[in-house]
């Protein structure tokens, strides 16, 4: 059996620890927190093994009745591999201390390709990442782009991207981040690095990304414009969105018109923190004008990762290929 | 000397009843409203002869001590021409009216080009509705691109225009509109009715556009992305929207990154209502790649068809050609 553990237990790092326990070829052997706040009790009650990111704050988890298992490096010692949910940044600079730790790791978004070396999608580029000893799992809106862009590129030849992404400003419980009431262009530059972080993934593939941000916390929302050299039919596209994994679509006129209906179909899936995993693209949207694709999809930021983390997993550590991943890590979390 | 009705005193009409106030070659007669509200004090206190659009209400406005000239159609029998104002689709009900009162009309980009018959933009088609009779001046969105598309068509050929627009979801006043937290694909489908609309104005221009609204009132963003068939530099564009009537540049790095930041700009500019006329490009997000230009421009959608609206008025009057009128219009109203 082979254990992982999970370095930082907040947005990301509690959904795939979570995730991770739900898979029978993996153990979870444990996950870090930094503070005893309310997601260190609760991941104690979900009787997770906690480890002490900052051993100087040893005192602070006793005093808050939370039981230790030890410190990172103990966690270090006892793992095949640890998935690195630390905030941006962090988790480049904890790279030496896993290869002092001779384990192999996975990262998220946050962290730049160069410092980690390969970048992860599991639509796009599994198999080539197959015994990699370190890996990152590209970020929230560049997976959801992943995820569309590789089965048309399977059913067609793709000459140019162009995408628009409209970021949600922060996360439902991040209190102290904006915009309230602007549109920020975020960055103010053309492109943005989405562009070159998909082409991390999906080589070769010439896209221009423009982001911003608005006042939501609830998904991002992505305009696609795909020049094609190939002919293609609205109706083949929505039957390979279809049969795509992690990819749904959803109709405005059945009342799944706006990110807040699709977060509300995703409270009624009944699904643990209420997420929703799969890329929602709206199939009133999808047309083809002259040779070019145009579709607009929905990205639920703080879910669609956490399959991709898994499969990172078994990737890594050769567990299978990726169509027998993709299929249990699906049927474990019930992706549809 | 020319009188000018105003038919609707709310948040369109209000504002170009002022403008049209400046204008030393035009007089405005007076405005209708339909209740007698804080709006209708307003315009009283202003010294506005106040019209009732429903005579049914008469006494609301002697119980609201409101003072009234008489009712539209006595202002109607004053006028030269009056300014349609009326909420979306109303005022093509209002054409007939204005037929048989032998006045010219201008209405708003909420009526449809097909029912008016002429659509109106100031720098791209002012001198072909010299005399008409009636006609309609652009949406605040529409305006907002043909403001930029038109200097970018004066230097440089252009294959095919594609806009994202992020539009805001109500108004500042209007506390019954949405989205609160969401973003919502409006319409659903792809393309909008933006790119057809630049059309009526714009003749002959290959445009795709897509919409969506988000939770915020201040300006509309567009994400604005041209393919070329001209070589075109940064710098040319950075000074052709330098020299381009009622368009401003401004600088993400100065503290201008976001809608919010421009109207505090506007606030700052000490005009009545803290409106901004110009639509505002952000100068680095002006970028040329393979023969493709990108910006990003903001939309004052409560004022940037103000100025529109007094020149249409000229046009229709005869009362001078573009170059004329736009010059009176800035000077007037201040803008940059």
């Amino acid at each position: 059996m082979k254990y992982i553990g999970i370095n930082g237990y907040g947005t990301i790092g509690k959904r795939v620890a979570d995730a991770i326990s739900l898979q029978k070829d993996m153990k979870l052997a444990g996950v870090t927190k930094r503070t005893p706040n309310f997601e260190a009790k609760m991941a104690a009650d979900n009787g997770y093994n906690i480890y002490m990111s900052d051993p100087t704050k040893e005192q602070l988890f006793e005093e808050a009745d939370i039981k230790v298992a030890g410190t990172i490096d103990d966690l270090q010692d006892k793992i095949d591999l640890i998935i690195d949910c630390t905030p941006e940044g962090v988790g480049a600079k904890n790279l030496k201390s896993y290869q002092r730790a001779g384990i192999k790791a996975i990262f998220q978004g946050g962290e730049s390709h160069k410092e980690i070396g390969r970048s992860f999608n599991s639509a796009a580029n599994y198999d080539e990442n197959i015994g990699a000893d370190y890996v990152r799992v590209v970020s929230c809106n560049t997976t959801g782009l992943c995820r569309t862009l590789t089965p048309i590129a399977e059913i067609a030849k793709i000459r140019k991207v162009r995408a628009v992404l409209v970021r949600r400003g922060a996360d439902p419980s991040q209190v102290n981040k904006g915009p309230i009431n602007s549109i920020v262009p975020n960055p103010p530059i053309t492109p943005s690095h989405h562009g070159p972080d998909v082409q991390t993934v999906l080589k070769g593939v010439n896209i221009f990304t423009i982001a911003l941000l608005v006042p939501t916390t609830l998904m991002h929302q992505h305009n696609i414009m795909i020049e094609l050299d190939s002919k293609l039919e609205i109706d083949d596209v929505v039957n390979k969105f279809g049969e795509s994994s992690r990819v749904i679509l959803v109709d405005a006129k059945n009342g799944l018109g706006s990110t807040a209906e699709i977060m509300e179909y995703a409270n009624d899936l009944g699904r643990l923190r209420s997420d929703l995993y799969e890329i929602a693209v709206w199939r009133e949207s999808i047309n083809i004008v002259d040779n070019e694709l145009y579709y607009m999809q929905a990205v639920h930021q703080e879910s669609d990762v956490v399959p991709e983390n898994v499969d990172a997993v078994r990737a890594l550590l050769e567990l299978g290929d990726s169509n027998v991943s993709i299929s249990k890590t699906n049927q474990s979390m019930g992706i549809l």
